[in-house]
């Protein structure tokens, strides 16, 4: 069975092309990543305790009209190649030029940064595309007072289930609703962090596969896939430390965005994403085991191939030395006109063999 | 002999399951363990310097109308799988969700965190099951001003011993009984960190017979041991290391409801904590020197094979080259008409061979 | 295909000839670099947000006299191999005499201080010479109140485009005249830092293509090519790491010639100096990996051989054997005068043959 | 010649059987120990600038009435299974349960801890046994106002020539008596740290003597001997690091009875011992170094012996080849009737001969 | 080529012989090191900006004599194996007793430390003594208002063009002299680590040497001489980093002989010695990889070996065997009696040898 890997790693754990970039003045906004969708669009879900209001248009303008102080407003952008779109999003909320230029440049590394209005978050999701693939893609948030902008590279997200739990009017499954932009900015953060444990559990299934694979039939493909793996933990690691450090900087109350009782709950994204870390260590370590598992299951190979050869040439060197002998044509050698002589040397021979085979045996070779 | 291994690594080492998870709201309380026992019941010791009073209910309302605030009641949960019983006794005593979210999750690390009105800790407990596995179970733990909550997985417990010692009258051995919950709640993490102690007597033993096994006959199981027990390792230092963390906010005298005569005694814990954990990275070492000693053990066996062959090869070569000779068939090959040819031809051979077991004398091959 | 590599690296890892330089006192002005030019110039551009002024002369009072206190004037000197003219600069501007050595010793790490009147700061540049070469060059700024000096090595640099944007009127795309120097002296240094992420892409490349060399053709060469990259990786880090901890400086708001509004713009080029050291890591790691691989794939086809040898000396020696057999002279060898003896004996062989294929199947040796 | 080792080393990297402790409430007093003298004895020196009285006893009671505030008090407590006596000395200086406690467990890591009215210092002595063993010990000491305790496990100690010294009259030898209890205590760890030398000496002359052999004849027993090096170092470690620590603590002047003019006395036993510490990683790079220069060695044996074997064999199959063509039973080979056929048969085999010498010594094998 | 080396290198990492130390009151002087010299003398420069006075007896009254508080003072003592001349020096300049036993011991790391009216600094210096030896020497510091010791084991050191350039009169290369003794103490400071970099050149000339060595012709000796180097680089580590800490304290601006305006010249050296760090890591890392090299290098050797074996063993065997099978006698072998049954056989025999050799040209084994 073949288990979903990261692909384009080699991609991932590069850098991006920055010709187009360089020598550029900042500020100047360039969407760096792939294209991955055609579609752009604002999705807007603005609600306090009593109501949910959502609304969908292609137009920025039709969105910023929609937004009332007094609620929170989750603006949600799909498509980061529609750089006029995200332009006058970034213009109505006052957004800094630097802060502009992180949202489009999909390589950044999550960060998180306090501007004067807002909070600044960028981070990854990692995803299953397919049964064989996982996928990631980069959600940058900007959190003000009313409002919390979250841009996404395409449509579709793990976000669904919250969107659900928001429109439902039981007040039992609303606690959310009664909160402040900070609690819906945590719960995104949370969702997002939940989702990385899906992909830890697939990749200990692949450490597990791989370990199993080395101890007992280990390929030349075995040493490939051990290599894929310590890449994709790579890439885990450059996605996930920074979060840490990301996080830290909310968990300890610099921000003056977060409301103090929302503290304990990004103490617990934080704690999660320590797990995450440790547990990423834990398969760093097993797989650096591996490849010197592999090396020691090759050289035991060696090790078998080498004393079949070595008992192999053991008996039978010295067996084809005594036929060879009496294979001579010396006109006087009496033993080739004794009657018995031919059994005789078939005597010699055996007992020669039982003699190696003993030894073998006692040297426990075979 | 079998020494006792912990079982279930590869799922100890990786993560839950966690969709079941994802997605959820915060506070939303799940039992994410295996259910390891069908009982839940609650039991209550309440005590102070005059006498004990012992109390075991399936209802937590029966356990907390027996609760008096000027004693010292250790109120212990056996079974996390029974919710609707957590729910109540965290109503009750006023926990935080997340605080309650933490105590059903099984998988968390071990850590020590303040609320408005608790301390709460969780750690692992470590121990015998049989005498060939180790097995493990969470245990978490909330202080309070005159309580202390402890919750278990399943019935039975390393704690029995001192229970019997709170239930004694004689004062010399009671000095426990005049003091308060925080003291209780020290000798409680006290008792389990001594139970590491055994259990990593248990990983040295099992170091020493590898690395004598490693020496004098190593296999392909031996190479499997050393693996499984670097998981070990790696699981035990996932156990150890945040609970370092955890006392050592103790010690710091940060929470409240420590008092200032207890705390040498919770440095005291965190010295054997410290212990602990210097002792696993000395194992540690010890197993990683293992698999490079492994590594030389077998090169060291085929540099053995490959002599056997060297020597057997390089003395009988020679010697079925020279039979080979006087096999030739040509006519006139003076040396076969020779009345001595087949004893001098002897004579060369025994010459040659006795040159070659000398040669290998001096290599030190022999 | 050649990949670029970075020349000359076991000079530029090591130390320069300190022959010349050792017991001389502080202050003493020597070019240690190479001279890389002949010619030596300054030039010249003062701009505000009205207009540009551009100059350019061999002499350095002539380019004193164009300066004017109230416009940004950017004096960039190329060829430090004109003492002379480095020290009619120092003395006009007031340099501190270690200042002075700083920026002739073209082997300096990179790094940033604060002297009374100025700020120092010496970093690399990294460019293409030619298609097959990467070369570097050294760059020293001092930042006054109102001028900026850039010392090069020699003519020729990254700021070409800079430049072209500064002259031009257009006020759109010249955000950067109406700022002060610090904001020039922030936009060469993002000039170079992005100049690293395509010598970096360049170095990607590389990595990859020699893990696909190890895997499938590992020869001496591969060994001598990762050896070459671990060099040119040693001296990157050499490169980058100091400036982390000089740009550091610069953003923790420590230097009183950077304006509170500039420090972003800092911080954006400190953290693209993290993208890159993370970059630089990973590609360690991977490289660092190759080693491993590398043995790997070397013992793998060593197997690969021993197994060839091992497959036809295991067939053949026993056919030999009886070959040798039934070429002994004996009279009494009653096989040899049966009618069917010879091909009763090519039956065994073949037999012995087809076992021994059978037995390396199932040991899949075959 | 064997060099002396220290002896009993999985029990000392291990811990001591922790179930005769396990379960018991703190204080109880349980010699952890191995009893390693039946005598067990307390011995007093009591010294002013003036005169010096000593005084050996049994009792501690004894022992006792002779001590005088205004003069410095050396308790020396020889044997600690003599729980008793221990129990009578811990009550009249007032030592709090745990740090009694701590004097028993002799597997206590190294620590200095401040009680309200002592400070508490355990550390470790090494010295040589026999010619063959170095052997360790645990002493404590507790330190008062004005009396110095010190509790070893045995009889016989490193201070017999600082004894001897206090007891000479002559002033000049007798700085120390002019000095309070602080500053004898100084002199004992002085003693102690210098004793770690002479065994630091004896483990850099066994790491010399290995390297050699490793190199000029590797063998077996030479990979258990750095086996066994290896564990001793990492004793050494866990037996100087946290010494260090403790050390550092002094140093700080963070103890109210280490006055401030003896602070540079342990300034400079804190000097000794990170030049100790250096020392032991200097040794552990070393040993390091060792495994892998065993297994080179071990590959350039390998090497070797292959050598021979292909020599051998490529210079004799040929040969034997062409000895089995002509011993061919065809009935039409004219090579067998020409006249000179036999010679040029071993002129053609005396070339081929040859040209494998000449490809080997091209080749550098021989 | 024979590079130079540090002699004696496993003295220098060990430790010197303690015995004759231990157990030493402190302060009792005893000269550590080697004796070096016989002679013994003190050498005073004193100068002010106006005149330079040399003075040089073998008497330290003579010397103290001509002290005159206003000038600098740099007395430079010769031989400390003269222990009554460091005595008396150390009695006029009233030196700490545990600063006199610093002085004397030769095996002291480099640190400097304050003391009241002193400021002491110890460091190693290093030089060619021949072409083919690099020798090492302590020299000590004492800085005090207007004098400066420096103590050295023997006569002859790198400060002799740094004393021509006092002597001079012209002022144009006598900055220094109008600058008081921590000038002085900088300047002799800054010309050792000078010196460093001539050592480490050596160093990485010796790198190359062996890298090229290892790459192209691997013997025993190669990996002596990495062994080697890894010693001599421990030995340079152990050497440079205390004094990066012993610097730091000084550029810290802690010490108050130090003036305000020479700190930014010890911020000079201090960077000097990070150079030095970084370079010495370098070579670390790039030694390191050489032993794997040396490894791989040893393998491909190893393989190239067997693949010789094989091919000869492969091609030779079977028609070994077909030779074999036609030298059988049975009577009725059809083959014998054909008339071209020889050539047919040379045939196949052929046939097999040709299409042995395209499988290896296709296996690219040649």
């Amino acid at each position: 069975m073949q288990l979903p890997q990261i692909k384009n790693l080699s991609k991932l754990l590069g850098v991006k092309n920055p010709k187009a970039k360089a020598g550029m003045p900042p500020g100047t906004l360039i969407f760096m990543g792939d294209k991955l969708t055609e579609k752009s669009q604002v999705d807007l879900i603005s609600y306090n305790s009593q109501d949910v209001i959502e609304f969908c248009s292609k137009s920025s303008e039709d969105v910023i009209k929609q937004l009332s102080p007094d609620r929170v407003n989750w603006i949600n952008i799909d498509g980061l190649h529609n750089i006029k779109l995200i332009e006058e999003i970034g213009e109505h909320f006052n957004l800094h030029p630097l802060l502009m230029e992180d949202i489009l440049n999909t390589e950044h590394r999550p960060k998180s940064e306090e501007y004067e209005h807002q909070i600044f978050f960028t981070l990854k999701t990692l995803y299953n595309l397919t049964d064989q693939e996982i996928t990631y893609e980069q959600i940058s948030f900007v959190l003000g007072s009313d409002y919390l902008l979250s841009f996404q590279e395409k449509e579709g997200d793990l976000f669904e289930s919250l969107r659900e739990r928001l429109r439902q009017t039981s007040t039992a499954k609303n606690r959310a609703r009664g909160r402040g932009t900070d609690y819906l900015f945590y719960r995104l953060i949370d969702t997002i962090v939940d989702s990385y444990y899906i992909i830890l559990e697939r990749v200990g299934e692949r450490v597990d596969a791989l370990e199993e694979e080395v101890y007992d039939n280990p390929s030349k493909e075995t040493l490939h896939s051990i290599q894929q793996l310590k890449r994709e933990l790579i890439f885990l690691r450059k996605t996930v430390y920074p979060l840490r450090e990301a996080l830290s900087k909310v968990t300890k109350g610099e921000y003056h965005f977060i409301k103090k009782d929302t503290l304990p709950f990004f103490s617990d994204v934080y704690d999660h994403t320590i797990h995450v870390i440790e547990t990423l260590e834990t398969y760093r370590d097993l797989v650096t085991g591996l490849t010197d598992m592999y090396m020691t299951s090759i050289s035991n190979k060696m090790n078998e191939v080498m004393k079949v050869l070595t008992i192999m040439a053991t008996i039978f060197i010295p067996l084809t030395f005594i036929a060879g002998v009496y294979g001579m044509n010396f006109q006087h050698m009496p033993e080739l006109n004794w009657k018995y002589g031919y059994p005789t040397v078939w005597g010699v021979m055996i007992i020669t063999c039982i003699g190696m085979i003993v030894y073998f045996k006692r040297k426990k070779w075979l």
